[in-house]
């Protein structure tokens, strides 16, 4: 797998550091069940508001059923397909736009749905794996392929695989996959004491 | 600290299994420099739709500017201010509305802001910090009082400081504090195949 830990100012933990969102994926080596459980038990173990737990989680594992995984597949973009196609396990997360608890507006269901996703994605680099969530993808078509209420908004669809050499990708996709990450500088996003003012480090 | 790891059916990293929310802070430590930045960094380096780094972060520091901190700390319920005033800082996600690179709208704006926000979480828990992420506040007022524009919605204020025993806390503060943490069943949560089929482990 392409080592690209983050450039940070100061250390951070190395499982956020190495995390990232690779596209070479082994098609010939299938995940575990022991790790699939694992990556929703971090999702599963996230914050929420008024502990709620709105996020939802399909799996689609090509070992179990490849016609079901196909049809997951086939909501991706065509740009996300060329190199999704090794990817062993799809995931779709889903957020729910409404208290479970009262049926009353859940602002933070997106929000809090992002936050499991991002536990899953760690749990994956704490298993040597990679989870790449994607935003590309027909939300309307996984909506009426699998059956998802409207209550709930599909949000990011998720390759899941043991990672593989760049050389596995062709073209534009190995490039990608070879170059640095990066981030806006800190004081662009960061502010203290009030909006736009830099946080200094 | 109180410890309360997750219970799981499988392993998962002991950085995501002990994270949790907890309300005892230690009024008398503030956070260092360089922990609070850590906590930026762990943030900035989440992954987001189209790279577009959405999340906004509000920092404010008990300990370089009492009053500014005072007006953050006024934003939130009462409830949560009860326990809030023994934290050192206080910070608030704020999530973009439109893509910045083209102000087209982001269905992920919200989503990838969570993401950020649990690394964050994270790398307080990797430090021996807590960071306990809250919906209870008046986002209008945090809106106007730190002049934040209408294409950005404010997610959660996060109290940040040293943990401290149960014992700072009082009456039904410690009894939560104490108390298990608890989730939903897996398969009420996460699905295979298609929506609403439980998976299984």
């Amino acid at each position: 797998m392409t080592s690209k830990v983050a450039k940070t100012q100061v250390p951070i933990h190395e499982l956020v550091a190495r995390r990232w969102s690779g596209r070479a994926f082994d098609r010939d080596r299938p995940l575990e069940r022991v790790q699939l459980i694992a990556l929703l038990e971090a999702a599963r173990w996230a914050p929420s508001c008024y502990g709620d737990e709105p996020w939802r989680v399909i799996v689609w594992d090509r070992l179990q059923d490849e016609s079901l995984w196909r049809k997951a597949f086939e909501c991706l973009g065509e740009w996300n397909q060329r190199w999704v196609k090794n990817a062993p396990v799809l995931m779709l997360t889903v957020a729910d736009s409404v208290f479970e608890k009262n049926g009353k507006p859940n602002r933070w269901g997106q929000h809090d749905t992002g936050a499991a996703g991002e536990n899953l994605y760690l749990q994956a680099a704490a298993l040597g794996l990679m989870a790449h969530p994607m935003g590309g993808f027909d939300a309307d078509k996984a909506r009426r392929v699998f059956a998802i209420p409207e209550q709930f908004a599909p949000m990011a669809m998720i390759a899941v695989g043991h990672p593989a050499p760049a050389e596995v990708l062709e073209g534009e996709y190995r490039e990608l996959e070879l170059a640095g990450r990066t981030r806006k500088p800190l004081g662009e996003r960061f502010f203290e004491g009030g909006w736009g003012t830099p946080v200094s480090a």
